[in-house]
């Protein structure tokens, strides 16, 4: 018990490799796009018969549920309501070549960005906007930190993250792979609703209270801004890169737009 | 102090008619767009010295600002770090037939919204997108609680919001005003970028977890969804809301976008 919870911290992640997704709806979305990440998956009686499909959809990946008591996940869980299900997962390793070799039209960068909540909700922005991938840079909140992994509602399962790398090295290899650099910048002189976003590109966002360095700024082909039309100072982080992503989606020739339920 | 620290309770704000702005943005604000609204000024002298500007203005603009230590300053916020700075702000009275009179282009309406963040930053959307006024219906959060205060940023004081009316009542007034509503739902038929968003119309937002609930849907005339373009389930409510209100943005030929420093 002790052990999974130490998940939670960063250390033990790196050195074991594992990461907590807790909740039913992240092991839904675990379960149901990697099982091939799922270690061990823990149930209290009751959610398993609430969640049933959920259990039934693991039992047939031929994973193991292991049943536990209410306290016992607790113990486990970082999160203060895991509702009753619990997976330790494997850190799945993407790397950038091989995102790049793929032909990716859009990609989305995080820069320094230390919030988990904004880091974890521009990933399931990403996700589904239809982005390809997303680099974390070094210096960023590690993607695989409960309160991200939460943010994300299962994106994490979706698409490739790629984490760890400078910025500088990313953009250097985003650009020998033809893909266009746009930093997300209120002080850019043209708007998300003026840049071509036809070609495949990358979008660069900042960190969430200081935006993006100038460093990082200047390395960009191009800065682009998310037009105020009121009298609000700015949008927050996971706002603006909702609004970029959605520009890439909609501009994007090539993207499906699955009907969804109700 | 006890009595400043009260308005974090809703039933004090109503008897007296007051709300707390915490912090330097929310404060910079409250006097640069609405000193009329602005009771009582408390700083800290560090915080004074540190945001000049603002003490300049709320003394140009004819408020008396009183000097408190820390410690009495920390007894009166709700916010655990309200950074030298609070006031105590009259809630102001808007009305949906004034809103309406003034002949609006984009409204946005929140149905039975209780999480103050995402009340919060949806309003700051509405701000950031141009539109012209929040309706915050009956069962909602309390659109003046500290939490949905810190999360707008400012933007309360830069837009009417009208609370307490029921969602029906809502939707009765803005169709007898011309204005179409729009339900943004994952069960809509037509996209966000399929609609006609030149007229002029109200967005309805349904609550965080469970969304709009059948009867309120009903009342629309359209429902419109975010296209989902990846794997993700769904965007939150804050994302959804800054798409719906970015379309209405970009077909608004009116729409002012003055530039932004850097």
């Amino acid at each position: 018990m002790r052990s999974v919870r130490s998940l939670a911290q960063k250390s033990v992640r790196a050195r074991q490799g594992l990461f907590l997704a807790e909740g039913p709806p992240a092991v839904r979305e675990a379960v149901r796009w990697r099982p091939d990440l799922v270690r061990d998956l823990y149930v209290t009686d009751e959610a398993g018969q609430r969640y049933a499909e959920i259990v039934g959809a693991a039992a047939d990946a031929g994973l193991a549920i292991r049943a536990v008591g209410a306290d016992s996940l607790a113990a486990m869980a970082d999160a203060q309501t895991p509702q009753g299900m619990l997976a330790v997962c494997r850190i799945p390793v993407a790397d950038l070549d091989e995102v790049l070799a793929a032909g990716p039209r859009v990609l989305c960068v995080l820069a320094h960005v230390r919030d988990p909540g904004n880091a974890g909700t521009v990933i399931r922005a990403a996700d589904a906007a239809g982005a390809d991938a997303v680099v974390v840079s070094e210096g960023s909140v590690d993607a695989y930190a409960p309160k991200v992994v939460r943010s994300t509602a299962g994106s994490l399962f979706h698409l490739p993250v790629v984490s760890g790398m400078p910025v500088p090295a990313i953009v250097d290899r985003l650009r020998a792979a033809g893909v266009t650099v746009l930093a997300a910048d209120g002080a850019g002189e043209r708007t998300v609703d003026e840049v071509d976003l036809r070609r495949p590109h990358a979008w660069l966002f900042g960190n969430e209270a200081w935006g993006l360095s100038p460093e990082d700024r200047g390395l960009a082909d191009d800065v682009v801004r998310v037009p105020i039309h009121g009298r609000a100072e700015s949008l927050n982080l996971a706002m603006a890169a909702t609004v970029c992503l959605y520009a890439s989606a909609r501009h994007g020739a090539g993207s499906a737009d699955p009907p969804t339920g109700p």
